[in-house]
């Protein structure tokens, strides 16, 4: 209950570890005229997608981002310094859309390794972007060495309440939509979208964390009883290569039981091929990583079970599907 | 009112040139068990995307050949000698589809041209493939003369009545989704689609047929007072390329005042482009000619006015997007 005790210290929600579904809701209002409203398919009976590779940007980033820099404005954090995030990936795009949205400064910093078709897109959103490092950590360093000396606001890719609430409107937007499901599977990095609608669907679903095997930050988190470096490699490292879960996202899923699944990365390149080949729907890996945990069996509904699978991102190269 | 004195002769529905609502209500509870309730996506304030696309086979051809066949058994007719269509394209697939989750035999008639790609996507889906011919006219004058040797049940691609109603249940859906709309904008080729879809939306919204300016059936139509062969070619030409319309969906049509917009094939290449980069959606070049005619100004709404786009297929090489 670190959430409830850092609240009766009087430290602002911005220092609390805990996201409660109030704060989705909160959220949902903060950032509903920004973002898409997504829609649900039921692909087969009992079988709902949550199409969130539709939103703005190409991945569900856009909605913690939004909410993190519109709670700052409300809480008169001065964010005319613009913003600063670390993240070659969707995270990155997303802050740049949303700080074009908002009509703030954006730095983006990534690692040397960065493909110039990544960094041309994020200059393309208006944002500046500075190439730094051999690996991601190097890129993180030097973001918040910028923060510190400029006083820009830091946008965390997963590690903040505010992101979190934000992340979870996906939940709250599937209850609404569907009237209600059992379960709700999410794929899972550093952990951000799985706590957050964690929290939204608190009481009306079970949710369960699928992540690759070879990048178990939940499952490995659960079993040590707090986050530990993984290694990170695989078919979608790029979006769900997180060294560790976040601690917020830890206290929040472990308090709402959310459940662990591994799933191979043969299985999540097949489920991306059968999204395109059954459905015409093009994810990239991480987003059919939920999918994949349904199609080989990780995952098995109960008889009747009306199970919603979280498509999240769709910043894909798409001639890897022909 | 050809539809009214048919059935003042007495013929069946089948003889009838007209499709009401009653029609496309009556395929929608017949043809509602098989066939994917696509959802609609509010891409902005007032522009709604219906997504056929995600429809089986990938295209909203299941929902005519559905009817066609389901229809022409409630009548007692034989269908125990299969169905038989020539086609190439997405009315071939869907055609196979349907008869294979219908238990029926397919034999698919196609010209020496089309590719091995496209003759063992039909043969996976379980259909005979004849290949005969140099052009398209050559494989269908083949395909009657099976019908009329074998009494295999004809599945016209657009050029009857209960196909055309079984494509206007995507009206319907759009009508019950939306809680209405102003205008809808629909891709045609042959026409079934948008007279069904003008049937189905009869006096609660405007419909326009967009057509490739290479592929002008439906515009030559409303020009000659009847259906006349064009030219056909162009980048939508797989998908759209009819020689010239449909009779019974130019009576439709006509009397249901659908308007008639041409765009380049260059707007619906861009088109498509802009579904791929702002949305993350792979259509093929038909799947965007509806939306083109927004994105070029070839259809100007009025503020305010609430515009429905079919996005109707997305058999497409992925690769042709990155």
């Amino acid at each position: 209950m670190i959430g409830r005790a850092a609240a009766q210290t009087g430290k602002g929600a911005r220092d609390r570890m805990s996201v409660t579904r109030g704060d989705t809701e909160r959220a949902a209002r903060r950032i509903g005229g920004r973002i898409r409203r997504t829609p649900v398919f039921e692909a087969a009976p009992g079988l709902l997608f949550k199409m969130e590779f539709l939103q703005h940007s190409g991945s569900f980033k856009v909605r913690g981002a939004f909410n993190r820099v519109l709670s700052a404005r409300e809480r008169g954090e001065p964010t005319e310094h613009g913003v600063v995030a670390a993240s070659g990936g969707n995270h990155g795009v997303a802050v740049a859309y949303v700080a074009r949205a908002l009509g703030v400064r954006a730095e983006i910093f990534v690692p040397e390794i960065t493909s110039a078709v990544k960094v041309d897109g994020l200059r393309a959103l208006g944002a500046e972007v500075t190439q730094t490092g051999a690996v991601y950590a190097d890129a993180l360093l030097a973001s918040r060495k910028r923060v510190a000396e400029t006083g820009a606001l830091e946008v965390h890719a997963y590690d903040h309440p505010d992101v979190i609430a934000g992340q979870g409107t996906v939940g709250l937007e599937l209850l609404e939509q569907t009237g209600g499901v059992d379960t709700v599977l999410v794929a899972t990095g550093g952990g951000g979208l799985v706590s957050g609608i964690a929290a939204a669907v608190a009481g009306e679903a079970a949710v369960v964390a699928v992540e690759p095997e070879r990048i178990p930050t939940f499952n490995h988190a659960l079993a040590a009883g707090a986050p530990v470096d993984v290694p990170v490699s695989g078919i979608a490292a790029d979006s769900l290569g997180a060294t560790r879960l976040g601690e917020a996202a830890f206290e929040i899923a472990r308090e709402q039981g959310v459940a662990s699944v591994l799933v191979s990365d043969e299985a999540i390149a097949r489920a991306r091929e059968e999204l395109w080949r059954d459905y015409r729907i093009a994810v990239e890996p991480a987003g059919a990583t939920a999918f994949a945990a349904l199609r080989c069996g990780a995952y098995r509904p109960r008889e009747g079970e009306r199970v919603a699978v979280v498509l999240c991102g769709a910043n894909t190269d798409p001639s890897t599907l022909s």
